[in-house]
Protein backbone atom coordinates (compact mmCIF):
# COMPACT_ATOMS: atom_id res chain seq x y z
CA UNK A 1 0.00 0.00 0.00
CA UNK A 2 1.59 3.21 -1.48
CA UNK A 3 0.39 5.61 0.68
CA UNK A 4 1.12 4.04 3.98
CA UNK A 5 4.79 3.03 3.11
CA UNK A 6 5.68 6.66 1.82
CA UNK A 7 4.06 7.76 5.24
CA UNK A 8 6.57 4.90 6.70
CA UNK A 9 9.67 6.29 4.72
CA UNK A 10 8.95 9.78 5.51
CA UNK A 11 7.96 9.55 9.35
CA UNK A 12 8.85 6.31 11.16
CA UNK A 13 12.10 6.31 13.33
CA UNK A 14 14.24 3.65 12.78
CA UNK A 15 15.82 3.01 16.48
CA UNK A 16 17.50 0.06 16.01
CA UNK A 17 17.78 -3.15 12.94
CA UNK A 18 15.20 -3.76 14.74
CA UNK A 19 12.42 -1.53 16.22
CA UNK A 20 11.05 1.30 13.98
CA UNK A 21 8.33 3.62 15.84
CA UNK A 22 5.15 5.16 14.16
CA UNK A 23 4.33 7.24 16.71
CA UNK A 24 3.03 10.32 14.14
CA UNK A 25 0.24 8.28 12.48
CA UNK A 26 -0.57 4.93 14.15
CA UNK A 27 1.16 4.16 17.86
CA UNK A 28 0.38 7.81 19.54
CA UNK A 29 -1.37 10.09 17.03
CA UNK A 30 -2.81 8.79 14.65
CA UNK A 31 -3.99 9.53 10.86
CA UNK A 32 -7.58 9.26 10.55
CA UNK A 33 -7.60 9.65 6.90
CA UNK A 34 -4.53 6.92 6.58
CA UNK A 35 -6.43 4.65 8.55
CA UNK A 36 -9.44 5.39 6.40
CA UNK A 37 -7.02 4.12 3.25
CA UNK A 38 -6.08 2.04 5.59
CA UNK A 39 -10.05 0.64 6.27
CA UNK A 40 -10.42 0.51 2.20
CA UNK A 41 -7.36 -1.70 2.07
CA UNK A 42 -8.35 -4.31 4.11
CA UNK A 43 -11.61 -4.40 3.16
CA UNK A 44 -10.42 -4.48 -0.86
CA UNK A 45 -8.65 -7.47 0.49
CA UNK A 46 -11.40 -9.56 2.47
CA UNK A 47 -14.62 -8.44 1.22
CA UNK A 48 -15.26 -11.70 -0.39
CA UNK A 49 -14.21 -14.04 2.77
CA UNK A 50 -17.80 -13.72 4.32
CA UNK A 51 -16.21 -11.58 7.53
CA UNK A 52 -18.85 -11.03 10.36
CA UNK A 53 -16.00 -10.03 13.10
CA UNK A 54 -13.26 -8.15 13.01
CA UNK A 55 -11.22 -8.99 16.45
CA UNK A 56 -8.33 -6.71 17.41
CA UNK A 57 -5.74 -5.52 20.50
CA UNK A 58 -6.35 -2.10 22.27
CA UNK A 59 -5.23 0.02 21.63
CA UNK A 60 -3.26 0.64 18.77
CA UNK A 61 -5.64 -1.76 16.42
CA UNK A 62 -8.44 0.12 17.10
CA UNK A 63 -8.12 2.72 14.89
CA UNK A 64 -7.41 0.88 11.70
CA UNK A 65 -9.64 -1.99 12.37
CA UNK A 66 -13.52 0.23 13.13
CA UNK A 67 -12.35 2.24 9.59
CA UNK A 68 -12.22 -1.51 7.85
CA UNK A 69 -15.54 -2.55 10.47
CA UNK A 70 -17.39 0.65 8.86
CA UNK A 71 -16.29 -0.48 5.49
CA UNK A 72 -17.21 -3.95 5.75
CA UNK A 73 -20.33 -3.30 7.86
CA UNK A 74 -19.29 -5.68 10.91
CA UNK A 75 -18.87 -5.04 14.38
CA UNK A 76 -15.00 -4.93 16.13
CA UNK A 77 -13.97 -6.43 19.00
CA UNK A 78 -10.73 -5.18 20.88
CA UNK A 79 -9.09 -7.98 23.17
CA UNK A 80 -8.37 -6.02 26.81
CA UNK A 81 -4.66 -6.51 27.60
CA UNK A 82 -4.07 -7.45 31.22
CA UNK A 83 -1.62 -7.88 33.70
CA UNK A 84 -2.80 -10.99 34.94
CA UNK A 85 -6.65 -12.03 35.01
CA UNK A 86 -8.59 -12.59 38.41
CA UNK A 87 -11.81 -13.95 36.50
CA UNK A 88 -11.68 -15.85 33.39
CA UNK A 89 -15.36 -16.76 34.06
CA UNK A 90 -17.27 -16.24 30.44
CA UNK A 91 -13.99 -14.97 29.13
CA UNK A 92 -11.84 -16.53 26.29
CA UNK A 93 -7.81 -15.38 27.23
CA UNK A 94 -4.66 -16.15 25.98
CA UNK A 95 -1.22 -14.91 27.61
CA UNK A 96 0.77 -12.95 24.98
CA UNK A 97 4.66 -12.05 25.65
CA UNK A 98 5.66 -8.35 24.53
CA UNK A 99 9.53 -8.20 23.11
CA UNK A 100 9.48 -4.45 23.34
CA UNK A 101 7.56 -4.01 26.76
CA UNK A 102 9.70 -7.43 28.18
CA UNK A 103 6.20 -8.62 29.90
CA UNK A 104 3.65 -10.97 29.73
CA UNK A 105 -0.20 -9.54 29.54
CA UNK A 106 -3.80 -11.66 29.43
CA UNK A 107 -5.84 -10.26 26.69
CA UNK A 108 -9.47 -11.50 26.80
CA UNK A 109 -12.75 -11.47 25.10
CA UNK A 110 -15.92 -11.82 26.66
CA UNK A 111 -17.47 -15.03 25.17
CA UNK A 112 -20.65 -12.63 24.58
CA UNK A 113 -19.15 -11.36 21.29
CA UNK A 114 -17.77 -13.82 19.31
CA UNK A 115 -19.73 -17.42 18.94
CA UNK A 116 -19.00 -20.34 16.64
CA UNK A 117 -20.83 -19.02 13.62
CA UNK A 118 -18.93 -15.90 13.40
CA UNK A 119 -16.11 -15.55 10.73
CA UNK A 120 -13.45 -13.73 12.34
CA UNK A 121 -10.95 -11.38 10.96
CA UNK A 122 -7.81 -10.41 12.90
CA UNK A 123 -6.01 -6.98 12.53
CA UNK A 124 -3.25 -5.51 14.33
CA UNK A 125 -1.05 -3.11 13.76
CA UNK A 126 2.42 -4.52 13.54
CA UNK A 127 3.61 -8.15 13.58
CA UNK A 128 6.69 -9.60 14.50
CA UNK A 129 7.54 -12.15 16.88
CA UNK A 130 3.60 -12.91 16.05
CA UNK A 131 3.02 -13.27 19.98
CA UNK A 132 -0.03 -11.03 19.77
CA UNK A 133 -1.23 -12.68 16.62
CA UNK A 134 -1.09 -15.94 18.34
CA UNK A 135 -2.95 -15.03 21.15
CA UNK A 136 -5.82 -13.36 19.26
CA UNK A 137 -5.81 -16.60 16.82
CA UNK A 138 -6.45 -18.72 20.43
CA UNK A 139 -8.98 -16.86 21.28
CA UNK A 140 -10.71 -17.26 17.56
CA UNK A 141 -9.98 -20.48 18.00
CA UNK A 142 -11.36 -20.94 21.84
CA UNK A 143 -14.81 -19.44 20.42
CA UNK A 144 -15.09 -22.35 17.55
CA UNK A 145 -15.10 -19.36 15.04
CA UNK A 146 -13.81 -19.45 11.54
CA UNK A 147 -10.72 -17.29 10.86
CA UNK A 148 -10.87 -15.78 7.79
CA UNK A 149 -7.03 -14.25 8.27
CA UNK A 150 -5.29 -11.80 9.64
CA UNK A 151 -4.56 -8.18 8.37
CA UNK A 152 -1.51 -6.11 9.55
CA UNK A 153 -0.71 -2.66 8.94
CA UNK A 154 3.07 -2.97 9.27
CA UNK A 155 5.09 -6.55 9.63
CA UNK A 156 8.59 -6.64 10.13
CA UNK A 157 9.54 -9.41 7.76
CA UNK A 158 12.78 -9.96 9.27
CA UNK A 159 11.04 -11.24 12.13
CA UNK A 160 9.67 -14.33 12.34
CA UNK A 161 5.87 -14.44 13.66
CA UNK A 162 4.53 -13.90 9.70
CA UNK A 163 6.20 -17.39 8.02
CA UNK A 164 5.07 -19.21 11.59
CA UNK A 165 1.32 -17.66 11.29
CA UNK A 166 1.74 -18.47 7.17
CA UNK A 167 2.83 -22.06 7.88
CA UNK A 168 -0.02 -22.78 9.95
CA UNK A 169 -2.39 -22.45 6.79
CA UNK A 170 -3.52 -18.98 7.60
CA UNK A 171 -3.64 -16.05 5.32
CA UNK A 172 -2.09 -13.18 6.14
CA UNK A 173 -2.19 -9.97 4.27
CA UNK A 174 0.35 -6.75 5.27
CA UNK A 175 -0.09 -3.08 4.25
CA UNK A 176 3.87 -2.87 4.32
CA UNK A 177 5.97 -5.37 4.75
CA UNK A 178 9.42 -4.45 6.16
CA UNK A 179 12.21 -6.64 4.64
CA UNK A 180 15.28 -4.73 7.00
CA UNK A 181 15.79 -1.99 9.23
CA UNK A 182 19.40 -1.59 8.34
CA UNK A 183 22.02 1.55 7.94
CA UNK A 184 18.81 3.42 9.80
CA UNK A 185 16.94 2.66 6.47
CA UNK A 186 13.24 0.82 5.82
CA UNK A 187 13.71 -1.46 3.05
CA UNK A 188 10.02 -3.09 1.75
CA UNK A 189 9.13 -6.59 0.70
CA UNK A 190 8.50 -5.28 -3.43
CA UNK A 191 6.82 -8.67 -4.12
CA UNK A 192 4.28 -7.25 -1.67
CA UNK A 193 0.90 -7.53 -3.93
CA UNK A 194 -0.21 -3.81 -3.46
CA UNK A 195 2.33 -2.07 -4.76
CA UNK B 1 -28.31 12.22 19.78
CA UNK B 2 -31.35 9.89 19.34
CA UNK B 3 -29.21 7.18 18.06
CA UNK B 4 -27.59 7.06 20.39
CA UNK B 5 -29.64 7.21 23.29
CA UNK B 6 -31.48 4.51 21.61
CA UNK B 7 -28.71 2.23 21.58
CA UNK B 8 -28.40 2.82 25.06
CA UNK B 9 -31.59 1.95 26.32
CA UNK B 10 -31.86 -0.90 23.75
CA UNK B 11 -28.21 -3.07 24.52
CA UNK B 12 -26.93 -0.93 27.69
CA UNK B 13 -26.73 -2.48 30.94
CA UNK B 14 -27.34 -0.97 34.24
CA UNK B 15 -25.55 -2.98 36.82
CA UNK B 16 -26.54 -0.56 39.58
CA UNK B 17 -27.47 2.92 40.31
CA UNK B 18 -24.35 4.79 39.18
CA UNK B 19 -23.06 1.98 36.76
CA UNK B 20 -24.28 1.09 32.92
CA UNK B 21 -21.84 -1.37 30.66
CA UNK B 22 -22.35 -0.27 27.04
CA UNK B 23 -19.52 -3.28 26.14
CA UNK B 24 -21.74 -4.14 23.18
CA UNK B 25 -21.13 -1.07 20.83
CA UNK B 26 -18.27 1.21 23.12
CA UNK B 27 -16.07 -0.26 25.44
CA UNK B 28 -15.20 -3.54 24.19
CA UNK B 29 -17.06 -4.71 21.16
CA UNK B 30 -17.35 -1.50 18.61
CA UNK B 31 -20.39 -0.20 16.35
CA UNK B 32 -18.40 1.41 13.66
CA UNK B 33 -21.92 2.67 12.10
CA UNK B 34 -22.43 4.22 15.52
CA UNK B 35 -18.92 5.68 15.63
CA UNK B 36 -19.23 7.23 12.30
CA UNK B 37 -22.57 9.14 13.61
CA UNK B 38 -20.86 9.85 16.87
CA UNK B 39 -17.86 11.67 15.04
CA UNK B 40 -20.45 13.51 12.43
CA UNK B 41 -22.24 14.62 15.64
CA UNK B 42 -19.03 15.95 17.55
CA UNK B 43 -17.84 17.87 14.15
CA UNK B 44 -21.26 19.59 13.66
CA UNK B 45 -20.84 20.92 17.60
CA UNK B 46 -17.21 22.18 17.23
CA UNK B 47 -16.57 22.85 13.43
CA UNK B 48 -16.37 26.46 14.02
CA UNK B 49 -13.74 26.10 16.98
CA UNK B 50 -10.92 26.06 14.62
CA UNK B 51 -9.45 23.21 15.88
CA UNK B 52 -6.15 21.72 15.01
CA UNK B 53 -6.27 18.26 17.45
CA UNK B 54 -7.85 16.04 18.57
CA UNK B 55 -6.93 14.90 22.51
CA UNK B 56 -8.58 11.51 24.08
CA UNK B 57 -7.33 8.42 25.96
CA UNK B 58 -6.95 4.62 25.31
CA UNK B 59 -8.73 2.72 24.71
CA UNK B 60 -12.30 3.71 24.36
CA UNK B 61 -11.97 6.97 23.08
CA UNK B 62 -10.14 6.18 20.25
CA UNK B 63 -12.86 4.99 17.84
CA UNK B 64 -15.34 7.89 18.42
CA UNK B 65 -11.88 10.18 17.98
CA UNK B 66 -10.96 9.28 14.86
CA UNK B 67 -13.75 9.38 13.62
CA UNK B 68 -15.01 12.89 14.30
CA UNK B 69 -10.72 13.45 13.38
CA UNK B 70 -11.34 12.36 9.79
CA UNK B 71 -14.45 14.68 9.33
CA UNK B 72 -12.70 17.49 10.76
CA UNK B 73 -9.98 16.91 9.20
CA UNK B 74 -7.66 17.09 11.79
CA UNK B 75 -5.36 14.29 13.49
CA UNK B 76 -6.00 12.33 16.89
CA UNK B 77 -3.86 11.56 20.04
CA UNK B 78 -4.42 9.06 22.45
CA UNK B 79 -2.48 9.50 25.92
CA UNK B 80 -1.34 6.51 27.17
CA UNK B 81 -2.08 5.03 30.74
CA UNK B 82 0.56 3.47 32.77
CA UNK B 83 0.37 2.33 36.30
CA UNK B 84 4.19 4.61 36.90
CA UNK B 85 6.00 6.53 34.67
CA UNK B 86 9.22 5.90 34.82
CA UNK B 87 10.71 8.73 32.11
CA UNK B 88 9.02 11.83 32.04
CA UNK B 89 10.96 13.46 29.74
CA UNK B 90 9.58 14.99 26.57
CA UNK B 91 5.97 14.29 28.15
CA UNK B 92 3.36 15.96 29.33
CA UNK B 93 1.43 13.57 32.13
CA UNK B 94 -0.96 13.84 34.88
CA UNK B 95 -2.51 11.26 37.44
CA UNK B 96 -6.12 9.93 36.55
CA UNK B 97 -7.91 8.14 39.82
CA UNK B 98 -10.50 5.12 38.06
CA UNK B 99 -13.14 4.96 40.41
CA UNK B 100 -13.93 2.01 38.17
CA UNK B 101 -10.66 -0.17 38.83
CA UNK B 102 -9.95 1.63 42.03
CA UNK B 103 -6.43 2.47 40.64
CA UNK B 104 -4.25 5.33 40.04
CA UNK B 105 -2.69 5.62 36.43
CA UNK B 106 -0.61 7.95 35.17
CA UNK B 107 -1.41 10.07 31.37
CA UNK B 108 0.54 10.86 29.08
CA UNK B 109 1.62 12.39 25.56
CA UNK B 110 4.69 13.17 24.09
CA UNK B 111 5.62 16.79 23.71
CA UNK B 112 5.88 15.90 19.85
CA UNK B 113 2.32 16.25 19.05
CA UNK B 114 0.59 18.93 21.04
CA UNK B 115 2.66 22.92 21.12
CA UNK B 116 1.36 26.04 22.00
CA UNK B 117 -0.13 26.62 18.91
CA UNK B 118 -2.77 24.11 18.59
CA UNK B 119 -6.39 24.40 19.75
CA UNK B 120 -7.45 20.93 21.12
CA UNK B 121 -10.61 18.90 21.25
CA UNK B 122 -11.06 16.34 24.37
CA UNK B 123 -13.03 13.80 23.47
CA UNK B 124 -13.74 10.70 25.70
CA UNK B 125 -16.48 7.86 26.14
CA UNK B 126 -17.66 8.54 29.62
CA UNK B 127 -17.61 11.80 31.53
CA UNK B 128 -18.33 10.35 35.68
CA UNK B 129 -16.15 12.06 38.50
CA UNK B 130 -14.23 14.10 36.07
CA UNK B 131 -10.94 12.56 36.86
CA UNK B 132 -10.14 11.50 32.83
CA UNK B 133 -11.02 14.77 31.46
CA UNK B 134 -9.34 16.50 34.58
CA UNK B 135 -6.17 14.87 33.65
CA UNK B 136 -6.57 15.51 29.52
CA UNK B 137 -7.03 19.09 30.48
CA UNK B 138 -4.09 19.32 32.30
CA UNK B 139 -1.69 18.11 29.95
CA UNK B 140 -3.46 20.47 27.08
CA UNK B 141 -2.92 23.41 29.60
CA UNK B 142 0.82 21.91 30.22
CA UNK B 143 1.56 22.30 26.20
CA UNK B 144 -0.05 26.04 26.36
CA UNK B 145 -2.08 24.56 23.58
CA UNK B 146 -6.06 26.41 23.55
CA UNK B 147 -8.65 24.13 24.39
CA UNK B 148 -11.75 24.28 22.57
CA UNK B 149 -14.25 22.01 24.13
CA UNK B 150 -14.81 18.65 25.49
CA UNK B 151 -16.91 15.91 23.39
CA UNK B 152 -18.29 13.20 25.49
CA UNK B 153 -19.90 10.29 24.30
CA UNK B 154 -22.34 9.27 27.74
CA UNK B 155 -22.26 11.88 30.59
CA UNK B 156 -23.36 10.56 33.89
CA UNK B 157 -24.94 14.11 35.15
CA UNK B 158 -25.79 12.77 38.38
CA UNK B 159 -22.24 12.58 39.21
CA UNK B 160 -20.30 15.58 39.60
CA UNK B 161 -17.80 15.50 37.39
CA UNK B 162 -19.45 17.72 34.06
CA UNK B 163 -20.54 20.70 36.35
CA UNK B 164 -16.75 20.81 37.58
CA UNK B 165 -15.49 21.14 34.13
CA UNK B 166 -18.55 23.49 33.08
CA UNK B 167 -17.55 25.74 36.43
CA UNK B 168 -13.99 26.23 34.83
CA UNK B 169 -15.74 27.95 31.68
CA UNK B 170 -15.07 24.68 29.47
CA UNK B 171 -17.42 23.87 27.37
CA UNK B 172 -18.32 20.30 27.41
CA UNK B 173 -20.74 18.31 24.69
CA UNK B 174 -22.43 15.38 25.79
CA UNK B 175 -24.25 13.36 23.26
CA UNK B 176 -26.39 11.49 26.00
CA UNK B 177 -26.63 12.85 29.31
CA UNK B 178 -28.23 10.44 32.00
CA UNK B 179 -29.62 12.01 35.25
CA UNK B 180 -30.65 8.43 37.00
CA UNK B 181 -29.50 4.90 36.37
CA UNK B 182 -32.75 4.30 39.21
CA UNK B 183 -34.66 1.37 38.82
CA UNK B 184 -32.88 0.01 36.31
CA UNK B 185 -33.87 2.49 34.10
CA UNK B 186 -31.67 4.56 32.14
CA UNK B 187 -33.12 8.26 32.49
CA UNK B 188 -31.75 11.04 30.06
CA UNK B 189 -31.66 14.82 30.40
CA UNK B 190 -34.27 15.89 28.25
CA UNK B 191 -33.08 19.62 28.26
CA UNK B 192 -29.81 17.97 26.10
CA UNK B 193 -30.01 20.33 22.72
CA UNK B 194 -29.19 17.10 20.84
CA UNK B 195 -32.60 15.50 20.77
Amino acid sequence: MDLLKQKIVKEGKVLSESVLKVDSFLNHQIDPELMEEIGREFTERFKNAGITKILTLESSGIAPSVMAGLRLGVPVIFARKRKSLTLIDHLYSAKVYSYTKKETNEISVSKDYISNDDIVLIIDDFLANGQAVDGLIGIVNQSGASLAGVGIVIEKGFQDGGSIVRKRGIRVESLANITSLADGKVTFNEEDSSI
